[in-house]
């Protein structure tokens, strides 16, 4: 079987190394990103650049977009020189970035109208998972895409899942957030309410961490937390924007989270503060702030 | 090595269990609690019935307390023919109760004036863990009383630790209750989220319960959730008992705990609504209250 060209957009901290392990799939890549140096070094790994959206969408079947925010979805396919004017009937559009369901939704719209589907694919895992081809994806869009996709998909993710109609993959990213952000709250308010209390904060974090409340978050941030060590892997800020997407979402939804509000609100204390390029386990920072205390061990 | 005689004070869902693996552990023991048959129920397995708090103290070198709230632990050993009363200078109390640091403190100052020590050392692990004799038990009180006691200790419990001084046992337990309901609350805004947004929510809950936001909560209430099954492990009547404790605790200490006051409020509103008897998963019904969604799949 013939490799369908793909188009690659965004070659951030996820995009260049998901766009690499095509590349060395054997998928022939042209690869397109707003700041060049982040082309010429896809390009010296056997892509051809890009020079717009609209080029790379006319020069590929699949196109694959993975930016920071829906206003930049939208721009790259949407705006002027943009994916929807490249794209011909047949072709696939994979957008993995994390946005509003309903942005995705009206984008899936305007390029379906010219026979093109798109799928979106959000991915959890982060940069280590990219590097890996290690990533979870979780999909909506329509089946017969999904189908025709996933040999591409299973090159950069492990965990491939198809949720329904477009927007479910974004509301599944979504759904994954708030679990991720409540538990890292329930371990700053262990943490930090230990050693507000005098307790050993190591102790605690290994008894408390061992029983029922034991998760994963526990286990990984648990450790970074007491040793103040705030280098991101996911930062507060992308946390933030997330949240932001989440509170939208429930806006339309008509849906409540009291918990994932809290947070939310917290790490927006924390941004305030300049905090935003700090790692998601700095959430304990505003725990610290608030009771006056800190979390070490 | 002569076993001591155990008094045992407290025979309800979880003493009764931790009374009998102890007497298969050949501990002689004499048990009180205040319903008459739940002493025979332990005779029958081998325990002389003791006849008060008093009574039991008197008969034995150890005495243990395990009973539902801080006044009733204040009855126990404060009360008239209570546990004071009958201890002599050299015996130990291990009160295993889960209640206010403040007021375990109280009562261990109260014994240790008459020359008995007290350990705090509340459990988790519910009542299967009890039968099993895998309790987690978290210590607080003398690094002496602690030595004499670890071997009884190590009847009931598996993981046992000492945390430092009298209160510091219940502290962690309470930072335990905390880590708990904050991950349960976690599981309940994924899983409503995802219901409210039409998702299939079982798909979810695999997805997100198998990536960073994975919690042995997400893993073992998930399910009962999702098959809407309430029925009792650990109450939402005792899960709030614990949240007042930590509220009053987290006062004490000047300490905000924003998600862990939500899912107080939460639970306060199932318990306004005649549910404290369901299990802890029933939080979720809270949320789908609040969203006017449902939760299955």
């Amino acid at each position: 079987m013939v490799k369908p060209n793909i188009g690659f957009i965004g070659l951030g901290r996820m995009g260049a190394p998901m766009a690499k392990n095509l590349l060395d799939a054997d998928y022939p890549l042209i690869a397109y990103d707003i700041v060049p140096s982040k082309v010429e070094s896809l390009v010296s790994a056997g892509a051809k650049a890009g020079s717009s959206c609209r080029h790379v969408a006319s020069e590929s079947q699949i196109v694959i977009t993975i930016v920071p925010d829906s206003p930049d979805v939208e721009v790259a396919v949407l705006g002027p020189d943009g994916v929807l004017e490249g794209a011909t009937s047949g072709d696939i559009v994979i957008e993995m970035s994390t946005i509003a369901p309903g942005v995705g939704r009206r984008v899936a719209q305007a390029l379906s109208q010219k026979g093109a589907p798109m799928l979106d694919a959000p991915v959890s895992g982060g940069p280590q998972g990219a590097e890996a081809g290690a990533l979870s994806i979780m999909v909506g869009g329509p089946e017969e895409a999904f189908k025709q996709c996933l040999p591409i998909l299973q090159v950069m993710g492990e965990r491939i899942e198809h949720f329904g109609p477009n927007g479910s993959g974004y509301m599944v990213k979504l759904c994954n957030q708030v679990g991720c952000v409540v538990t890292i709250q329930a371990v700053c308010e262990v943490l930090s309410l230990a050693a507000k209390a005098g307790l050993d904060v190591r102790k605690v974090w290994q008894t408390v961490g061992s029983g029922l409340a034991a998760s994963r978050i526990m286990e990984l941030h648990g450790p970074k937390m007491l040793e103040r060590d705030y280098a991101p892997g996911f930062t507060l800020a992308l946390q933030e924007k997330d949240l932001r997407l989440v509170a939208a979402a429930a806006d339309e939804l008509e849906m409540p989270l009291p918990a994932t509000s809290a947070v939310h609100q917290l790490i927006r204390s924390l941004s305030a503060k300049g905090k935003g390029e700090l790692g998601t386990q700095a959430l304990v920072l505003a725990m610290e702030e608030l009771a006056n205390c800190q979390v070490k061990g």
